[in-house]
């Protein structure tokens, strides 16, 4: 029989830090802090395996009981209280603690063991009957929501009432009697509602209480958050029962929540929140707005000492930002909760940065401490600093970056407006664990009230939305039409702008750039880029976006589409013009008029990227896109073609398609069209031609997309390979280049070793692979798509995250067998898989040489290489989180 | 140094039968008459890699012309004539002869040897200026034609004049001095057109005929219809050189061309024309109308009977039926060539029967005499005998079968018309190899002059198409505005109908019939089940197509399509009303409606296949083909849905799909409407309970479509099997049945292993697995499509025939990879390419459970399974081709 019960008390514990899957990420650090000897209240977990039976049989594990009774009879020693006592009660915490850290998604019950004979017990012994009768009412109140499941809003709306009858604002100004008649008045509520009396025996109220957090894994919120951050479904939560130290034990008493250092900036810095005379839960609700951590040294100035040489230690112990929960009682600190910090990627790279230069990581730790998705979280938009704007008003900065959208002001509509295609900001008195749901779907999130360490806070930065809280000029309550900014009323559906960043927000919709690298980043880069194996190419059409991905430390282009170059201004016309054309000369007169403008397109390009090598794709888009559909363009166009609008109309009726995404496109044009080919292929060579001659090192590949079959690639480069032997015997001069395709369909795959033979690079275009290996059109996704990923059908969205069962398989298979026929294949992807890290690791392990992505996931991609090899030699990235 | 040349004569030859490649049809099967001891006049044959290596190097090969001069001696020895002599000159044929048969597609030149001299010793030696003359000017003309490519219609035109100058009809009024102007005037023409005179010399005449014969290889005629026939570019045509018996030596002189069986019917007995004093090539071209072959006898009693007791050694020489010509001079017979004849599948099969009746055939060399491709020729449709007619005019029955099509007069205008979309009927005076291409785009073929060997009868009947020829009171020629009959003009661009089994001609578009198994094939049928392993089944929808099935040979239904079960009729309403609503019971209320008559669709289904199988496909196409898209049909819809038109057309643009084909439809559906997959489960269990109780037995196999993921065919089949246990409590009553899937996507091939585990029958949909293995939409593949099969880019269009290569091999990944996780795994294919023979080849080596295909291509697909099993302990049909 396995044990289900892990005991930690004065300085020996029987569990560790590494023991988080079995006593979960709370229940493992809390034994840790007690092993180190920091104060901890004594206490024991319930396994996980134990919760993982109750889920699965619906029992309590035979030997629980036990084990937990003789537990808490050594707690009762070691307190020398004991359970249910008239005169020394032994009052326990009960909280949740899954491997996975679910912030608020599962439930806590506090002060368990009081009723009316024990609660005057606590009275006595702490010569405090007000204390006693708030820790009583605050129980009942936390279990009759936690464990018997009522609503909590009445008994909020009788604490409210009672309030008003005593003319007080703060909880804390209710006197013992309130208190007390309270208490009554919420075991008489669970009477009415229950028909049951709210239950007066200790251990029945224990048995209760650790059901309920079993139970809680399986709530709602809890569902959602796990399918979000993808937590798998079957892990279960640990029970932690911990002996009761209580901050609302008077003005000496309080309860606080801390992190080691700026979780938002990574700045080495005690960063948290305080309230004098309060349990731990009234800090993180945001009920009254908290102390700055800062505040605590005048009031308690021993108390604050020993908080900060406690932070130094975890930081020593665990070598990383904690985020921390502790009680001072009379004076007294204890330690409640340790875990690694959430925060931004700016942070989680500078605190990598610095963490290096303390000496206590090593740089190949470093980069395995930021994951190349917090990176990503970090690379989103923030307000273009040349935009003019208008301040709202201003808050708290909780989640950096900046986005806009519409107000709304309920997760339900949040999510309506989301799926009407809208962008939108979900405004919020405060938020809860209820509102998740909306704030997946909102761009931004701003509330009145909370703090940095409030819900809404730590779950924008966890999504990594731009997040602005404690807006205190807001309110939020105008009966649904809006939100009021001193009086100014700001209708709902009216756009406006949040800079989680630096807490403003603007009115209306103001533009946002790409973020810069910081000095840190580029630090951790370079590291990472020591140990990675995969190439990372840029995804760009344009000088400019080269550049840019340059900067960002691109090695190539994977591919520049080529389309722009036939739709842009007056190039449009003369594609029309190849179209109509009757005849290969037509249709070649129509295209010369374009090549000169290629030519410079394709010089820009290659200067930008000297001495890296460029991958041009021919023309890929069916030939309808260049053709107008509606009837006014039509009578324009007939007019500038010479045809009749009948002419005209049957043309473009000709070349519409059923299904366009498997029509006439790709190599299909050039092989039916080989004029477009040929002017291709002229302006890139003559560019190469141009650009070599001033000293540029050019390194063109040509891709010939939607290659089916060999002999479509063959026949395409035929055409290729004379035209650059015209103009290089044209030049006096010659450029190396290379000829390859896209692999982006199922036959392709499997019929690559023949493929190679007239290749000499791959590149697989995820896109279109994933479209044909699932038959899914991405245009028509949404219909089912979103439904199947939400329903568990799918594991992932395939277009977000590389299918490996299916595109992967046929990705290796095309892999080995292109490099069984030329061992030395280049292969590379250039869909917007490239960008992705699992989808990065998975071209690691497939043996690709490059992923190529666009310019902003270069870093991401480049991080995600390098975690991938470090995984290699077994040594993987640890998700922040307890 | 290979030998080029391979001498016969006298009964000993250098070649035989067996060495067609090198030799030629034509020239293999002379050697092995000459060997037989049949009268065959000497000859020799220039080998089939001469001819390669001229094409390739554009000359004659190095040795060829010591040979050619050692065998012309060995000639001028054995005839005692000498080449170029003025006393006894030896003349030649020269002809080609290629592996495969290619009739009328090359060239031959006769009388070769001629000049000013020798036609002079010509005429003395035969006692006959006449007869020298006629040859002489038939050489030029052929030559002129042939070797030097002058237009033959000059030459046609003065042969006109001369005898409407001397006041004759035929040719063989024409006198010898007559004849002899003319072959100056012919010489006069050559000299005129090329500026060089006619060669006289004749072994310069043999040189140019033999490199004209090498090069007509790639004519333009020759390159089509190699296209058209497969027949492989690269092999060369062999040239047989030989020397003259004449047909044209006055009136006990004349050449035919035989059939030793009737190629239409297969009835045993001789089946030709003949055509006294003329040379061979009058008869094939139509130009007199020839006797029917039995007139022979009256006309040389001995000559007819030599020709008798050859055309039966040949037949037990060859065991087939064999295609002869033959020339008798002055009495005497001469065998100028042998093959197996072309012949209808209905011939076919009754001369495979009739010769394993004879004793000189095995059961399963008949099997492997027939070809599916051939059978499924004679499966074409016939005249509907219920039909009303109107007959026009009769003709001969030149190629059986039946088609409509729009008249039109000239090859390019078939082709025009037929990319137009029209089916067109090709009417001529007379068909030469010029009107080819136009022959292959009609329906059917219908000429005014020649016989059952004439050109377009030869052709027809080689591509299976419907045609009349003969029809003599038909005239082709008025003035382009169609053709007239009895002076009554039918215009061009109305409909008639050719009905090639009876020679008849009717007005209008008359309805066609499949036709009926005759016993011949029903015993064929039953020698090819013996031998096949491969299962046949069939795709129908409705009980009659079941029952048609049945009676061809089906053993089971591998595709019931339900589409039309919410077409038809009313149905449809309540489908519209599904899609309408909004919520899962008002989606259960519409399709409640349709229930009960899919239930009657169903029982009528199981009812015609008791005993078999039949394997359903759930609900398949998107849902936007169930609503309608134009105006009026709207605002009706809207009416009976109660919406405004706004709402409807909002809804119908909803559910409109950029690319249907990869969207919301097959399993998709049934995941998103859980309803629809209830009902359709529902109706066929209840089907099933119904005819059960009646006594029928019944094997239900469900079919999920689309299915990409195992977890889509998972979530199905549990609606599936609780429908199931609903239906059988409620009936008291089991049916045994199975669940399985479509295998129509590459991720379904790859992913087999997992889908197996959940699915008892894999059904390969080759329709949709060859749309996204190679990215193209059926629908729009007519633009490039056609356009690569043309080119030789994809050597065969993939929805006629399986692409091996690239969905084969998906296919063989699927089948081993779901046989692996279920040995047992009943693994079927029930796209077009089920009734393509080379598919069902294929299917048997894949290690595939059956085939499905349509009704009439049952008996192709159990034969082609015949021939696939037999192939594979190396027993192969041979085509029937010299």
């Amino acid at each position: 029989m396995p044990r289900y019960v892990y005991f930690f008390a004065n300085g020996s514990a029987d569990g560790d830090k590494d023991m988080k899957d079995l006593l979960g990420g709370k229940g493992a650090n809390l034994a840790e802090m007690t092993r180190v000897g920091l104060p901890v209240p004594p206490g024991f977990t319930v396994t996980t395996e134990a919760c993982r039976i109750h889920l699965r049989e619906g029992r309590i594990p035979e030997g629980l009981p036990a084990e937990v009774n003789e537990a808490l009879a050594r707690l009762e020693s070691i307190r020398d209280r004991r359970f249910g006592d008239r005169k020394r009660p032994l009052l326990v915490s009960v909280r949740s603690g899954a491997a996975a850290s679910m912030p608020g998604m599962m439930d806590t019950v506090l002060n368990l063991g009081l009723n009316d004979e024990t609660v005057a017990g606590l009275a006595e012994d702490a010569g405090d009957a007000r204390f006693a009768y708030d820790c009583y009412r605050r129980f009942v109140q936390m279990y009759a929501r936690v464990v018997l499941r009522l609503p909590g809003d009445d008994f909020e709306a009788r604490l409210q009432a009672k309030k008003r009858a005593r003319g007080v604002n703060q909880d804390t100004e209710l006197d013992a009697e309130s208190l007390q008649e309270l208490a009554g008045e919420f075991r008489a509520l669970v009477r009415e509602r229950t028909g049951r009396e709210f239950p007066s025996n200790p251990e029945e109220q224990l048995w209760g209480a650790i059901e309920a957090v079993f139970g809680s894994w399986m709530n709602e919120r809890a569902i959602h958050y796990r399918r979000v951050h993808r937590v798998p479904a079957d892990a279960g939560t640990a029970v932690n029962v911990q002996t009761m130290v209580f901050g609302n034990l008077g003005h000496d008493s309080g309860s606080g929540v801390a992190f080691t250092r700026n979780p938002s900036t990574g700045e080495k810095r005690l960063f948290g929140e305080f309230l004098p005379n309060c349990q731990g839960e009234d800090v993180v609700a945001g009920i009254r707005d908290p102390l700055a951590i800062e505040a605590m040294r005048e009031w308690s100035p021993q108390a604050y000492t020993e908080l900060v040489t406690t932070c130094d230690r975890l930081e020593q112990h665990y070598r990383d930002l904690q985020d921390i929960e502790f009680t001072v009682e009379r004076g007294r600190l204890y330690m409640l909760q340790t875990r690694a910090g959430k925060r931004t990627a700016e942070a989680a790279v500078k605190i990598a940065v610095d963490l290096v230069g303390e000496g206590l990581l090593t740089e190949r730790d470093a980069v395995l401490r930021v994951s190349p998705e917090d990176l990503e979280l970090f690379l989103h938009p923030r307000i273009d600093p040349t935009a003019q704007v208008d301040v709202l008003l201003k808050g708290l900065p909780a989640s950096p970056g900046a986005a806009a959208g519409i107000v709304v002001l309920d997760p339900d509509e949040a999510v309506a407006q989301g799926e009407a295609g809208h962008s939108v900001v979900l405004v919020r008195q405060e938020t809860s664990p209820d509102d998740f749901h909306g704030m997946v779907v909102a761009q931004a999130i701003l509330t009145a009230r909370g703090g940095m360490t409030s819900h809404a806070a730590v779950v924008a930065r966890g999504m990594g939305k731009p997040c602005v809280v404690g807006a205190k000029e807001l309110d939020a309550d105008a009966e649904g039409r809006g939100f009021l900014v001193r009086g100014q009323l700001i209708e709902k559906g009216s756009w406006i702008t949040v800079d989680g960043s630096s807490g403003r927000v603007l009115r209306g919709k103001v533009a946002t750039v790409q973020p810069q690298l910081t000095a840190e980043i580029r630090g951790l880069m370079g590291w990472a880029d020591r140990f990675r194996r995969l190439g990372v190419r840029t995804n760009a059409d344009t000088p400019e976006d080269a550049r840019r991905a340059r900067e960002l430390g691109a090695e190539g282009i994977g591919l520049v589409r080529t389309e722009h170059m036939f739709f842009e201004g007056d190039r449009i016309d003369a594609m029309r013009e190849m179209i109509v054309a009757r005849d290969s000369a037509g249709r070649r007169r129509a295209l010369a008029k374009i090549e000169p403008m290629q030519h410079a397109d394709f010089e820009g390009i290659f200067a930008a990227m000297d001495g890296f090598p460029v991958t041009i794709r021919l023309l890929d888009p069916p030939l309808h896109e260049f053709l107008p559909h509606a009837g006014p363009e039509i009578e324009d166009l007939a007019v500038k073609m010479g045809m009749s609008k009948q002419q005209l109309t049957a043309l473009v009726e000709r070349v519409r398609e059923a299904n366009p995404m498997l029509g006439h496109r790709g190599c299909r044009l050039g092989i039916t069209y080989p004029e477009i080919t040929e002017i291709q292929a002229r302006a890139i060579f003559k560019a190469a031609v141009a650009v070599q001659r001033r000293g540029v090192v050019v390194e063109p590949e040509i891709m010939i997309p939607l290659v089916a079959d060999v002999e479509e690639l063959r026949r395409q480069r035929a055409i290729i390979d004379r035209i650059a032997g015209e103009v290089f015997a044209e030049a006096g001069l010659r450029v190396e280049y290379s000829v390859g395709t896209m692999i982006e369909l199922p036959r392709a795959c499997v019929t690559a070793q023949a493929i190679a033979e007239e290749a000499e690079f791959f590149s697989f275009g995820t896109n279109d692979l994933t479209q044909t290996v699932f038959g899914i059109s991405r245009d028509d996704a949404g219909s089912f798509l979103p439904f199947y990923v939400e329903r568990g059908i799918y594991k992932a969205d395939p277009f977000q995250t590389l299918d490996e069962e299916g595109v992967g398989r046929l990705i290796e298979m095309g892999v080995s067998e292109g490099r069984r026929a030329r061992p030395k294949l280049k292969v590379g992807i250039c869909g917007e898989h490239g960008g992705d890290p699992r989808s990065v690791a998975f071209c690691h392990r497939a043996g690709l040489d490059y992923v190529s992505c666009s310019p902003y996931r270069v870093p991401v991609a480049r991080l995600a290489a390098a975690h991938a090899a470090l995984a290699e030699v077994g040594e993987r990235y640890q998700a922040v989180a307890v």
